[in-house]
């Protein structure tokens, strides 16, 4: 039974099966469907199964269940299976894992929970958790994986090859040995590639790398993801505050690092929280609701600006037509500024040397644009009210609001930034509050000077 | 002398050394502080450096500029590198390169220029990055290296060492070698960690992956990172129309695909095209004015919309105050909704079988947001202008509102979607056309039937 269809999604017949097997408590029928599944496969059925089967589905596959699988989910359906499960079962399940992986599903959990499941795991694996788990979250701590080869500096190939035949307890996949001193500080690496095509009696100091990319285990997962794009690494070492070997950040826990940190921002930029596809209603509207508390409020305020010339307004009601106008080309200016700013901080192309260089750009870029579309607004507006002077007014306004939006898309991102405030989650409340009390302050202010 | 600064930055005195010895066109200065330095460390500083600096340093290294450091600088910046330098050394450098890097510098050349740096090259190489070229913009085939191990199911795990030994134009580096059959069709894969700990009569066969995740070369590279990141891989087979191996796909190429398609999102949300930031002051207005100028059309018919109840904003001003905050919260609302919906569609999270579970849930979510926050703004309208009627009939138009924003905050990118259109270029135009319109319209007819 094929387990995906021509689109690559999950085929229905397929997962009907299951689902009737998870149904009837049928663990036979179940782990001739599932069993030696690979793990992206069994991890997508599990998100489309409904909220209930999901536990079942885990507990019925017994020991069949790869709990690595936990880790390719939806952090609320992993939660949610987890919290479903006794917690001895999470133990036994949790312990076959490699470290990175037990840490990712244990993390999240209570800390009750999570104290009972290290408890009942035996104390060597607990121990490496436990210090996994006492590295800051989103650390190069959380994300390393304990198991590595390390080799001193006068061990030769053959030796080196030698141990790695010999070892049990080698980590699954592995592109690198990272050679240590006596203290267990790295000195170098060696790629598998390297390794592979040197004659047995070579030491290996003669053919590592000598240039090692440590990161610190307390370095913010983010900064660790950089030193990998940067250096186009595939694993790199972990040290601890000693500088002492403590574990291996592979390239693709930072791979999901770097999709995780855009997808971050992009939602920051949106008002839109950690939520996932398939959270609940009530979580997903109050996490949604502070922000649009925040923008109702900005909003009133910009109101109130609208509020200061009622009798201009009452005069001239052409001007209520317009004033949106103003007001939303300066919020989309802005944002495009802004958006620049915000990602081109993230990944560090926009640091201290060109900022300024920056600056002038989106100054120019604004005042170029101001001009242009002031010229296009001012001949539609004067056309259509056959007013010159209101023409002339709107014209003004849009470039006194283009100038500022490109100003204020830079200016709150980098100073939030210096202020040590994430720019994306807070740059668009603030921008749209700018562009929409100076675009209507302009642009009725001027009206009132010269219109009445 | 130190070519970083504490922040990780390019230290000030450095930079002005190497902008010195440019302009004084001392070749051996420049020599002594930058051959032997990191690419990325060359790369920055070739982008702090003036425009017309660039070409004489690239010049002035010679032989001791290494091509591959263009890869790692802007779109931009490369090309006006490659423009100034002669066609001759451009050949002469590219030569040296990995295929893939060889094909990410010519791909973006003018078809004259490209032609000649070709014709310029040695045969083998030329059909080699000729052959990647033909592929189309953006896939598989244009990404992937074509330096690669292949080797025959019945060697032995000796013979292949030996074979890797012995070659001398293997890859920098590689992670598994391809099995493949007599036709060249790859049949499995041999992880190199795999390769060192078995005994070297064992035959290949005996130890390989045969579950190969090969990728098509006219793949789009986004559904090819897609694949990577499902299943972890550090690399897999590119292979022709006839299912023959032509290249390999590594990692760290797909590292810079998955975040250079998070970037067009977040851009194409906030309508920035394919600008970089050392991108010129008019190429960057030109790009972004065909935005603005798009939301300029849909902001004069949203006037529009305000227009037709003149007569009603010429009677109770209050109107003309409030009215920005209905459309302001739709097009808040709808632009959490959409961002989530762009996102998930572009990680295939939302697909066929989910969309109506998420509708429901958007939903949902914008009767709930939109009744709590009639219920807010009704009393603060009521309360500001002593006129209960007036709350009623802005918390009505909130309501109606909210819920229009959640409705087209999902059906916009999914239809695009599905009209095999990039939602997350064009939705947010549509969308806050929609939000505007519904805004101005709900509010204003009905205070125009209640309130009149």
């Amino acid at each position: 039974m094929a387990v995906r269809d021509a689109d690559g999604e999950i085929a229905a017949p397929f997962l009907q099966a299951v689902s009737e097997a998870v149904e009837a408590g049928d663990g036979a029928a179940l782990r001739a469907l599932c069993a030696d599944r690979h793990e992206i496969d069994i991890a997508d059925i599990l998100e489309m199964l409904d909220q209930d089967e999901r536990p079942l589905f885990v507990a019925l596959l017994g020991e069949d269940f790869d709990y690595a699988v936990l880790t390719e989910v939806d952090d609320t359906v992993r939660e949610q299976i987890i919290e479903a499960l006794p917690n001895e079962a999470v133990a036994e399940g949790v312990r076959d894992l490699e470290s990175d992986d037990a840490v990712y599903i244990l993390e999240d959990l209570e800390a009750e929970d999570q104290a009972e499941i290290l408890a009942r795991m035996p104390a060597v694996e607990r121990a490496v958790l436990r210090r996994s788990l006492d590295f800051p979250e989103d650390s190069a701590g959380r994300r390393m994986q304990t198991d590595l080869i390390a080799v001193p500096p006068f061990w030769t190939v053959g030796r080196t090859i030698d141990y790695m035949r010999e070892s049990e307890d080698l980590p699954d996949e592995f592109y690198e040995i990272i050679v240590v001193d006596e203290q267990f500080k790295p000195v170098g690496t060696v790629a598998l590639n390297r390794l592979l095509r040197t004659k047995r009696p070579i030491p290996i100091e003669t053919i590592m790398d000598p240039d090692v990319q440590s990161i610190r285990a307390d370095l913010d997962q983010e900064e660790a993801a950089r030193v990998f794009e940067r250096y186009n690494l595939v694993s790199a070492a972990v040290v601890d505050d000693h500088d002492r070997l403590v574990g291996v950040l592979m390239f693709d826990d930072i791979v999901d690092v770097i999709q995780e940190e855009a997808e971050e921002d992009i939602r920051g930029l949106a008002g839109v929280g950690d939520e996932e596809i398939s959270d609940t209603v009530a979580y997903t509207a109050r996490s949604r609701f502070t922000w649009l508390f925040v923008n109702l409020a900005t909003a009133i305020l910009a109101s109130g600006v609208i509020a200061l010339f009622d009798a201009t307004l009452q005069q001239m009601v052409a001007l209520a037509i317009l004033m949106p106008i103003v007001a939303s080309m300066g919020g989309n200016a802005g944002t495009q500024t802004m958006t620049v700013a915000v990602r081109s901080l993230a990944t560090r192309e926009l640091a201290g040397y060109n900022i300024r260089r920056f600056a002038t750009r989106e100054l120019m870029v604004g005042l170029i644009n101001g001009v242009l579309f002031a010229v296009i607004i001012g001949v539609v507006a004067a056309t259509w009210f056959t007013n010159v002077q209101l023409g002339a007014v709107i014209a003004a306004a849009m470039i006194v609001n283009l100038f500022c939006a490109g100003l204020f898309g830079i200016a709150i991102p980098v100073g939030l930034d210096k202020m040590g405030i994430d720019p994306a989650i807070a740059s668009t409340v603030f921008l749209t509050t700018v562009t929409d009390v100076v675009g209507f302050f302009a642009f009725l202010g001027l009206a009132t000077v010269l219109l009445m």
